[in-house]
């Protein structure tokens, strides 16, 4: 059969020859998604498996529905790695920037060994620079080059890696699902990955705070630009007031972007000390919501955006609404070019 | 490549002689869903690529969220194929049982050349019965027979395929969701499909009406049976007060089930004609709701079954709960054995 990655994974064998020998810290971002975690545990996995001394480390916790996944693995918070001199080699996964594990960590490790990452923005920043961002996931990467290297998964990192795909690819219906996609998805299942326990853990274990939480955002939906953006408002105290939690807003802004004819769907998230958050979704990549969030000194993707303002909250939500107009402005005045 | 389906290809292979310079008409179910009307358009376009003349028939129109899938492929209702005396070889496809499209097109139809299906109750009705209930979807079926037999599935017909497979095994996440599912999902890619674009069909043209449905649904939720059960209600009228329909409804019960905990989900209905449909959905088999639907004179599947109760309505909701308690006990008991 033809190699998933064949030049990666020739990178691959040469981290391996890297490592002989070496205690491994394998880092993840902040707030890490499926992707982040399915990485770190199917990665830790595979080297453990070839007798190497491991760890994962994360700025954040793992969060609770993806704690099925971490199986013998141990993670290490920021804080736990700084209080310890050891050596380890660092091998960043799904981190588009050094720093995206934070400052502390980025200093606590400085010249990683590898990274492994599909972020477009991603420009290399260690020794092994494994960066395809024609990937869906992280976790598709790994997949690819495990199996082009014919290294043994098992079935937890299997199911790692199977829900990074999952995760990262929107339930396989964004535009990055390609062909690979399930072609990798399958050999997984057939080294024991579980598509329906995935499933479960990821989304029958909702909170009643969480349905709640839904609620209330939905009675908040109000469309703006002539129907053309959907904006949602979670004020604040509403924690408290519905028995959700941070970790909850997953996922609600896409509930704004999925009625017909909105083009960009937003949550706007008012918190007890004042700030505000905001997540951003566009349908279409020339919406470039990343652009929107730039106004308000935030950042992200073409598609997926967001954004924190400690100060200069004022007149939020019309601000807000002024910026999407512009930008579905640009995009008209671009598509009729 | 080792075939998908070795013995079910061959059997298409005599059904495609048996079809020689015949008529055909291909059948689907009444509230066709992805895979019935995905499997339609296939077969109808695979067929009309070797010359045939071929129509699709349903009993109900083809869903406004499926309508991207008919192509230049011709769907007709039960009045007009009973209007007509044209012979037409029949094949039914997604239909477990011979009435799944009514009596009237079974009376029209009353021996069909063929039938394809995934059914577990599926006994066979035709002379080529083409049935695997270890198949996801029918449109797993089709793609799998089609691509053993080199059969040209272009652009659109791979697009029906996937969405039908998508569709049945919920985002590729039921337990039903198999290597071949994926194998097959990504040869269809390479033939065409857009995952992303069958995403947005049927995920992201939400009304705003559904949206208000969904709110309300959510705002009824009841934990019943000590928090394993968990019983949304509508009330008649609903549909005039948030804008949406009939077809609106489907997905809420997932809702009800998604809680952690909760073992049983469920949607009641309340009709202003004074009649009560409800829809259940088990995270187990072991819970078997279409026992539970059976009841009230329903039935299903053991994970996802409904009924429709047109006289005896009173006090439905606690009977329901009662009758959903008594199966709790009954699997508690089966499963202490």
């Amino acid at each position: 059969m033809d190699k998933f990655y064949p030049n990666l994974s020739a990178e691959f064998e040469r981290l391996l020859r890297l490592l002989e020998d070496k205690k491994v810290a394998v880092i993840g971002h902040a707030r890490p998604d499926g992707d982040c975690i399915g990485a770190q545990v199917a990665l830790a996995r595979v080297l453990a498996g070839r007798g190497l001394d491991v760890i994962c480390v994360n700025p954040d916790p793992v969060p609770r529905r993806l704690l099925f996944l971490v199986g013998g693995m141990t993670f290490y918070r920021t804080d736990d790695v700084l209080k310890n001199t050891e050596e380890r080699a660092a091998i960043f996964v799904d981190c588009a920037d050094h720093a995206r594990g934070g400052e502390r960590l980025k200093g606590r490790y400085p010249a990683p060994v590898a990274v492994i990452d599909h972020h477009l923005s991603n420009v290399g920043y260690a020794d092994v620079n494994m960066v395809d961002s024609g990937s869906a996931a992280t976790c598709e990467i790994l997949a690819g080059v495990f199996l082009d290297n014919n290294l043994p998964v098992d079935a937890p990192a299997a199911q790692a890696l199977f829900t990074g795909i999952l995760t990262d690819t929107g339930q396989f219906r964004f535009n990055s699902t390609s062909r690979r996609c399930f072609m990798l998805a399958g050999e997984l299942v057939a080294r024991g990955a579980k598509p329906a326990e995935a499933g479960y853990e990821l989304y029958e274990r909702e909170t009643e705070g969480k349905l709640r939480l839904l609620q209330h955002f939905l009675a908040s939906l109000k469309l703006e630009c002539g129907g053309r953006a959907c904006i949602g408002t979670l004020p604040s105290g509403i924690y408290e007031r519905t028995g959700a939690n941070g970790e909850d807003t997953e996922g609600l802004v896409d509930y704004a972007r999925s009625i017909e004819g909105v083009e960009v769907g937003a949550l706007v998230e008012h918190r007890a000390d004042g700030t505000v958050k905001a997540s951003l979704r566009a349908k279409e990549p020339a919406l470039r919501v990343d652009l929107i969030a730039a106004r308000f000194n935030g950042g992200g993707h073409a598609c997926a955006a967001g954004l924190n303002l400690k100060t200069g909250t004022e007149n939020f939500y019309a601000r807000l609404v002024d910026a999407i107009a512009e930008r579905i402005a640009i995009a008209d005045a671009e598509k009729k070019r």
